[in-house]
């Protein structure tokens, strides 16, 4: 069912009268679902964060944490607002470790401390500790509810534990297997214990844990480890080896989704990632102007390559009929170049030994690109001012576009190796770039083909 | 272990002399980093695919299946072809599904028939049906190994029938409940499962099927569906309502990526998803070269607008110098918000009805914006040319930034309406557009402010 029919049933019912009614809509919709809705009502304000508390409190208190978790960070913020401490409190022990942690953080400090001397001390340092990580580093985005099994267990107590805990725990599926110091000495899937004799012995089987990552990396390495390995789950150690923590696939999954929507906007120079309907103007404008502002005065580069040849330009006006196609060229080719390679090295796909043998491609490439450009272009040249224009435009346009090419595919590595993100080499830079280069070949090649004195 | 020193043992031990040794090896690596080590080799011809072959004889059925699955499609496409036809198939067998259809479909016509005829007929029927689905389809990503339970079975029973096919299913971590006509009635997960009570039937503990897909759909559509309900797999269904398959969440993500990869690369102008360092020269060329000729063409625009003002730049031929500045402003503006929307209809956050709504609030934006980037230019202006040039170009940036940020964000809605890829708005193609706007407002503002007669 769509999700705007879904709007129209819920406001048809109202909550506090139709009881009944709500509780069997959230049976007979996903929950993702629900959320979704119930957030579009709460956006054009015909819903208030009061009515979603109140038809929380009709559901059993793990369909309210499931739904509840389906809201965005700022809907959960206003929402938890209406409830009584210690209803928030009960709620946070059913949520997922690491989704609490950020939901606490936001609430104001005298409503948080209620909430965390609702909850037992166990809870209140786990939500402490997942909220002293960075933002961006696997700490912030790891789940603390993970299953332990005792290698010595066999198979069958194994499995009768693992049941014993399934409702809590954000997956059962892998379970990890420490010794005293919490160090982590294997894994095993629920899969395996089930093809298992019931009399083995969790340590017959377990599989010698490889596979890990730290818990101060960056969220997107235990993304890609989740890819790369087909990974249900990977475990997550601290700087003495013990497991602290595991990242799921899903979180995973959205993890990725933000690194993709920052390297998307990256490319067009915007370092903004997060919801864009919810954006406020403020922050847009903070987003943006940055760059703009530092690509005008990159462009003043451009503008001096122009003073330079003024003269030329004032003997043969007809020449700046082609400065924007021959400057935008080499922009162009550039910011394919930038693109593919930024995006190459984000995935791990090129490191930053390939250059060379990448470089040696692009020359081939962008030469090939840059005789078809030249013969393109020099086709207009013919016709809007004859034989010499359209050599010089064809000759211009040929080292524009292999120059821009170059440019293009080196700049990332070149941040890269100097510790900056290579997804700053946006379109909008290259352009830049290529312009001020673009305007003195252009002109350079001009003056020699056509014998004008340059002259400042 | 990092990959390089994996290369280095691997080519120190010669795979034929030192058997237990390369058994060892792989027992003692995750699988796809041994076969990211051995891909390497492969791509610097350090080993041949024969030596691959030989290294997979050593290995249990289903290792050897587990590790080829993790090669390329061009490699595994090498490697097969040393196999004997009775091997492979042996092999295929033991692959997923979806894997082995895509394989087969590269193999020579005659050693696909061998390798079909040793296959028994459902499996052949399975491979020719997953072939028959177009490449960007559902159906040519889910697999056909999953699991199906009786709604009747009691859950004892189930559990005892899925650990006897949980080696040969994709997932038995969620099963699925069809009626006698293959149709879809509930899902039920292995958790659920294991809560229960052993004497209660499936039928009690399933869960009605709400979320699925169809076979024909983009799959991109079941990566979001499966990243929105936070699910291990998605079921898919046929015209008939039939199931057919299922999406596994790591297929998922694999899809996730590839969609952006294509992404970023459109945003740049490039039409490409794949292996950057694989593709050849001559394929990078034709998924550059229609979009650099294009554009080309698109700049004749901005010369036919300079040359309307021929003569405002003859008489002022200090203009040249903003000009380049004014236009890219434009253009960058455009590509931010061009950008944003691209990403943002592309995940569905925003969607067709949304534009008037993010209209009004681009206008704000790009007005704060061009206030500010005016003030920036107009220092420059008043510098190089006295007042009445830095009131020309502080209008001028006012107006370019706002048409480019209009244009830019409108053009993805425009796409989209028309039935192109919104993706095809790219930071190229916005600029050449902005270029040609920039031309005509600038000179136009220039022409009226300095009292410049305008003539063709």
């Amino acid at each position: 069912m769509s999700i705007s029919i879904m709007t129209q049933e819920l406001l048809a019912l109202n909550i506090s009268q139709h009881q009944a009614a709500m509780q069997r809509f959230v049976a007979q919709h996903p929950l993702a679902d629900c959320a979704e809705a119930l957030s579009m009502l709460l956006d054009e304000q015909q819903l208030h964060s009061q009515d979603v508390r109140d038809l929380l409190r009709l559901l059993p208190l793990d369909q309210q944490a499931a739904l509840f978790g389906y809201f965005s960070l700022p809907w959960q913020q206003a929402i938890a607002e209406q409830l009584a401490a210690d209803e928030l409190a009960h709620l946070s022990e059913r949520m997922a470790h690491d989704e609490r942690a950020d939901l606490l953080a936001l609430l104001e400090p005298t409503l948080k401390q209620q909430v965390l001397q609702q909850m037992d001390s166990r809870e209140r340092q786990d939500i402490e500790r997942l909220a002293s990580y960075p933002s961006d580093s696997i700490g912030a985005v790891m789940t603390t509810d993970f299953a332990v099994l005792d290698a010595t267990l066999t198979i069958e107590d194994a499995m009768h534990h693992l049941r014993s805990i399934a409702a809590e725990r954000e997956t059962i599926y892998q379970a990890y297997v420490v010794d005293e110091q919490q160090k982590l000495k294997g894994t095993v899937s629920l899969r395996d214990m089930l093809v298992a004799e019931p009399s083995q012995r969790i340590a017959d089987i377990m599989t010698q844990a490889l596979i890990f990552v730290w818990v101060d990396e960056l969220q997107s390495v235990a993304a890609q480890a989740i890819s790369k390995y087909d990974l249900l789950a990977i475990p997550v150690l601290d700087l003495q080896n013990r497991l602290v923590g595991i990242v799921t696939y899903d979180d995973a999954m959205d993890v990725a989704e933000d690194e993709a929507d920052r390297h998307v906007h990256k490319a067009g120079a915007v370092d903004f990632s997060g919801n864009l309907k919810d954006a406020t103007i403020g922050l847009m404008y903070r987003k943006r102007v940055f760059w703009l502002v530092l690509l005008v005065f990159g462009n003043i580069f451009s503008g001096a390559g122009i003073a330079y040849f003024e003269d030329t330009i004032q003997t043969y006006v007809a020449l700046v009929f082609f400065l924007p196609l021959l400057i935008d060229s080499g922009g162009n080719a550039g910011s394919q170049s930038a693109t593919l390679m930024v995006r190459a090295l984000a995935t791990g796909e090129v490191v930053a030994k390939d250059w060379a043998k990448m470089l040696s491609k692009e020359l081939f490439i962008s030469a090939l690109l840059g005789v078809t450009m030249a013969l393109a272009v020099s086709l207009l040249g013919f016709w809007r001012g004859g034989a010499e224009i359209a050599l010089v435009v064809a000759i211009t346009m040929q080292i524009v576009v292999i120059v821009g090419s170059v440019v293009g595919m080196s700049l990332p590595f070149i941040l890269n190796k100097l510790r900056f993100d290579p997804a700053s080499a946006s379109a909008p830079l290259i352009t830049t770039i290529a312009d001020a280069i673009g305007v003195i070949i252009y002109f350079s090649v001009a003056t020699m083909i056509l014998d004008f004195p340059p002259m400042a």
